[in-house]
């Protein structure tokens, strides 16, 4: 496995493999890997002849208070994950690499980043579509494989990747949980004992919703005051809870689409998201 | 030669040649192609093995009150002049075959576009970037050809494609012009007779610039200022006039690094920009 630091390296790397005639996939990360990623790396493994991971804690997706300077950082961790998994290649750049004067060009997607986490993390989508496009320019990947876990982002970046014609195919695989249900998130490592037990309780709001949905509720302000009260019971903050219509994230009144359940929430001073989809013919939920 | 309506279609085209080992060229145009583009696609010709010229008048770069319903389309003539220079493919898609969904991602690069032409015609570079973006994915060209005629579209893709790390160069080709000097465009075939006499004073006025700066002058308001005196006097509307750094496209004082000095007028209805480099060391003019 190459741990490669400078775009021309990668690009080095890639050409070579595209000259074998190899598939080349493309796993975006920031690194402090965990269970999810590695079901995405997997996924690439299996699909693809060359997979790359990269590495990058991209600054323009922070905001000025959010946590860039303490996200996690773990290259040796997870260099030794990305090569018991069959890694080819990880490019892990500097912020000077990928940013090496003041970035005037910008990719924005209207609509679908203004809800959701957009509405309390402006700039955010801004800074992934922008960050996801370098990297999809730099690798030059056939496919390209993100998770569930962060919705938004999977549906911002699809409809990026149709809307501008990029020449690669995105695959979203479902959310890898802790055996209790949380979801796995780099930001985990930040709860304490007791935030830890509270925080499975947006896993539980979710599987009660799709109790409630199984019945034959469809009233959508019905399911989030019930996966609302389920939340601040446990004594956890919610940020949002929504539900939107899967492809488009526009808000619905009732389930008469495709459907994504999605809800942030503050664990002490810990945000977590979580979600869930809801698909109509045949009924089925991805959780 | 290859006259393809459907992305799928020119993305076979291009697979196939980069499968023999072929450069690809791409020479992105609205058509009403004249002796400008000529000397574009005879530079892509030249350079590559595999050439494809994109004749789309792209409906996001105008705005409501401008000229994109009257705006010329001649793709007989175009085809026939494609097929004289030896261009291997003519890329003409139907706005519906390039915006089939209501597009919500944009591509924009701030500061360069606020100035200039960008003062008068706000979203026409953000239509500009964001279907140039569209095309390069499209065809995934080696190297794409532009005009300096247009010198803000030409500064704002090349730093679009520095700033996303497009893996592909951009080559600027120098104005050309009529053999009195008006530089060739598309829009001086709206221009009556008395008005085509009238239209040469943009060169002039970039002419007498260059006289000026010959004898030392560097203080840019009085280069204007002899600008906009030659322009007015010969009874033409100016829009603005501007001297600026070549690459960041941002004002100047006086000539301390390579400028650009660009300018748009009206003569009659019809809207016509010119410009001319100038290059400090050694000191050489690009008109």
């Amino acid at each position: 496995m190459q741990l490669l630091k400078t775009i021309k390296e990668v690009r080095d790397a890639v050409a070579a493999a595209r000259r074998q005639g190899k598939i080349i996939g493309l796993v975006p990360t920031m690194g402090a890997l965990h269970a999810g990623h590695g079901s995405l790396i997997q996924k690439a493994r299996a699909d693809c002849s060359f997979v790359v991971v990269s590495i990058f804690v991209n600054p323009t997706q922070f905001g000025p208070t959010e946590d860039f300077n303490k996200y996690p950082r773990t290259l040796d961790t997870d260099t030794r994950l990305c090569e018991s998994l069959g890694v080819d290649c990880i490019f892990a750049p500097l912020a000077e690499e990928m940013y090496p004067q003041r970035n005037l060009t910008w990719v924005d997607v209207e609509q679908m980043t203004k809800g959701l986490c957009g509405a309390s993390r402006p700039g955010h989508f801004q800074g992934v579509a922008t960050v996801c496009a370098k990297l999809f320019h730099i690798v030059q990947p056939d496919r390209v494989y993100f998770g569930q876990k962060d919705a938004q982002q999977a549906a911002v970046i699809c409809r990026m990747v149709t809307d501008l014609n990029f020449p690669m195919e995105i695959i979203v695989c479902p959310t890898v949980r802790e055996r209790d249900g949380l979801a796995m998130s780099s930001r985990n490592r930040y709860l304490s004992s007791e935030q830890r037990k509270q925080a499975v309780c947006l896993y539980q709001a979710l599987c009660g919703c799709r109790k409630m949905v199984e019945q034959g509720i469809i009233s959508t302000s019905q399911l989030i005051a019930q996966i609302n009260q389920v939340i601040t019971t446990a004594g956890v903050q919610v940020e949002y809870i929504s539900i939107v219509d899967a492809q488009t994230l526009q808000p619905m009144t009732s389930l008469t689409a495709d459907a994504l359940v999605a809800l942030a929430c503050r664990v002490g001073t810990t945000r977590l998201i979580d979600n869930m989809l809801i698909f109509l013919n045949p009924p089925r939920f991805q959780i």
